[in-house]
């Protein structure tokens, strides 16, 4: 077993097509022995957000700080910190954050 | 997709053999349609514990709030907000609060 201390986290900016002031951390993965799922931290500055995109994997996420939406083809859902959210495998998303908050959320998805 | 809000979890108390003052609630698994893993809310009264024990599957863990420890078979690894952990399967574990401290954690499972 291991513990990874937060101060010894370090998120690095993201740079996929559609992203825009995005840094994330891998926190439990391959790296930490883990068999079948990765645990992701994603910050979001105000205004920031990730692609407009789907693919075949799903999100499992937890809101830690901040606030944003949760955007999808029927609308927007609004994330504040403890809410919980699910987006299933093929299914468009994008995580937005506030005009004047930033974002930061845990997003699990399965090893590939 | 779906939101599902902080104020609608009402964590449970959990009684299994060993636990002791350990409330929980499942917020993304099977009802919200997760394929693959179930992230649970788990929280612990000061001086609170979950069973010594272990079992074939893996614990991905983000500590949300308060103070505690991830004990095993060599010693007690020290738990703060912002600092994730894993327990590998097969692994003996047990979340301890600190003495004067609650303690609230994010583990994730697979599906079984």
């Amino acid at each position: 077993m291991l513990v990874k201390e937060a101060r010894d986290v370090r998120p690095q900016p993201v740079h996929d097509e559609g992203a825009a002031n995005v840094r994330m951390a891998v926190l439990i993965g391959p790296d930490e022995g883990a068999p079948n799922f990765v645990m992701r931290r994603i910050e979001l500055d105000a205004q920031g957000h990730t692609p407009y995109h789907s693919h075949p994997w799903e999100h499992v996420v937890f809101v830690l700080e901040g606030l944003g939406v949760l955007r999808g083809e029927k609308g927007d859902l609004p994330l504040s910190p403890g809410d919980s959210a699910f987006v299933p495998p093929g299914e468009v998303h994008q995580f937005v954050a506030a005009e004047e908050s930033p974002l930061t959320f845990l997003c699990t998805i399965p090893k590939r």
